[in-house]
């Protein structure tokens, strides 16, 4: 591991932190990561069936932190929840691309009316404290060239993606003109344990394992596809870095992974790890085949020449990790 | 004029055409034109006092056209109002940056929540509608390299013009997946008769004519900005290009202007046409400053290369005009 450990990682004690979406997967891993750091944690869910959120993601860690069951479209309860906070994890959102096109709506109000309004509500309540914003690749659309670095332009496929783009410049203004100090990472496919896997509304890779645990093929749609992984370990390592280094303001950072891997191989490690298994290879229908991006891998170098971090966990460790952890509580997931 | 002229002109008398916020400043002029061309016309506008609709934009037209006082937030009777109609202009919008900051949730529905509720009702009454959507050179924010052309990068400094990027792109996603047939142009500053005077909610022309009229000092902030500036007769001019060439489809397109000036030398052409005035300089307040952009013109060789449009109305002769219009119709819009 890099410098950033030592000075980073330590003096969470004082440290009040409040994280959206913290029953979720990539909130839960940090929750767990900063009450592990003696870091005060309060985690505001929503639990929304369809999202991340599922409280045995806080197994064993639920005397250890604050749960507060609300939804970030809730303005009251979160003017509140902000205050006293030194550090919020804006990791609360609507992830389903297929979703955002079926239900518009309701992602706007998640991904745009609900940040646009926690903003608001900072400014006013808590403008001295640091707010890391969770963004997607999936603002960039079908890349223009590869790895794709942050100046690749503006091309979402999916209003999910519009709404991703349009909160992110939400926190560059409100940082910009109102001075609060914000930071957007843009994350590309996380994966590991706590992820959901009942659908594919999270990740296609849930849907995938619990196939292979329940005995049922993998559909692999198309293929051939090139994509990165980040183990959920490196991407919670970022957020800390995020949160407590104050010089990185506003500028969108990508993460990435330094390993990339088409997607049929993907399914096909997974079996050779899991030791069974099989492949239902899929045509993309028409309409689905508009909003796919092809090939996709994100260029990570600024956030690392910035911070130090790179992704230190290889695909084939956090494939391991995640089949075990899956195997062991699957009863939880469904 | 160019050859644009003879094919894209002629037939109007079949073109059911719907304006939204088609009482403005530029709807109206829009519509008058349209009728003027025997186009079917049917106006939406909300009227909301602050902004741009006015009734005497009309005035001699009124029973030429179809007056719907509605809101574009009105999500059934929009639908009501889309069917049947052959060309969409969306020019309804939230225009003023200053209120977007201070109340952004407006902004947010009229210029996110309405757009969007727009073209899923296209989708599903009017598939086949062509919808021209008027964006804003806001969206860039300031300026990278001059002139600004639509591959610069995408900036915004308020929030509408964040929203005005996310209506852009709604545009665009349903043109891709959806087969709409939409087309975006991207103003740049319009003037001319029927725009707001009675402050700067729309263009700081406004109250500076406004000023000029009632015989107090025209203020101007800054000064040295230098601004491009269209006719809003070939911003017309170009809007019925776009509405009857569906081979434009859903990429951005700027307007923009070969003249540029100076804010201060704007300001005292103004008061050299009218005969008489004084200008007030004015230093920029610290907010303020944060979210101007400089010095902006935009390059408008994209649009001109695929439809021959350009501006053929010079500053000096808009400026008469509009001094002139106001002149005469000074207490309609108080």
């Amino acid at each position: 591991m890099s410098d950033f450990n030592n000075s980073l990682f330590n003096d969470w004690s004082r440290e009040k932190v409040l994280i959206t979406g913290g029953a979720g997967f990539i909130g839960s891993n940090l929750a767990r990561k900063i009450v592990d750091l003696g870091g005060e944690v309060t985690i505001v869910d929503s639990l929304i069936p369809e999202y991340g959120g599922n409280l045995f993601n806080l197994n064993g860690y639920e005397s250890k932190l604050k749960i507060n069951f609300s939804d970030i479209r809730d303005k009251f309860s979160m003017e509140y929840l902000l205050k006293n906070k030194s550090i919020i994890f804006n990791l609360a959102g609507q992830t389903s691309h297929l979703d955002s096109m079926t239900d518009p709506n309701t992602d706007l109000e998640i991904n745009c009316i609900a940040q646009l309004s926690l903003l608001e509500s900072c400014r006013k309540v808590n403008p001295s404290a640091r707010i890391i914003f969770a963004s997607t690749r999936q603002i960039y659309g079908k890349p223009r060239y590869l790895p794709v670095n942050e100046v690749h332009n503006i091309n979402p496929v999916d209003i999910n993606g519009i709404h991703k783009h349009a909160s992110e410049l939400y926190h560059k203004l409100y940082s910009n003109v109102y001075d609060l100090s914000t930071c957007t990472l843009r994350l590309t496919n996380t994966i590991g344990p706590r992820m959901r896997i009942k659908d594919a509304r999270q990740t296609f890779l849930g849907i995938w394992i619990k196939n292979l645990i329940i005995g049922k093929p993998i559909e692999v749609w198309g293929g051939e596809q090139l994509r990165d992984f980040n183990d959920v370990e490196d991407v919670v390592t970022a957020l800390i870095i995020c949160g407590k280094n104050q010089k990185l303001i506003s500028a969108p950072y990508n993460l990435g992974s330094s390993e990339t891997i088409k997607l049929l191989d993907l399914a096909n490690k997974l079996i050779e790890i899991y030791g069974e298994g099989e492949i239902k290879c899929m045509e993309y229908p028409k309409v689905r085949k508009k909003i796919d991006i092809g090939d996709y891998y994100s260029c990570y170098e600024k956030f690392k020449s910035e911070t130090g971090w790179e992704p230190i966990k290889n695909l084939e460790y956090t494939l391991k990790k995640t089949l075990n952890y899956y195997s062991e509580n699957f009863n939880s997931y469904l």
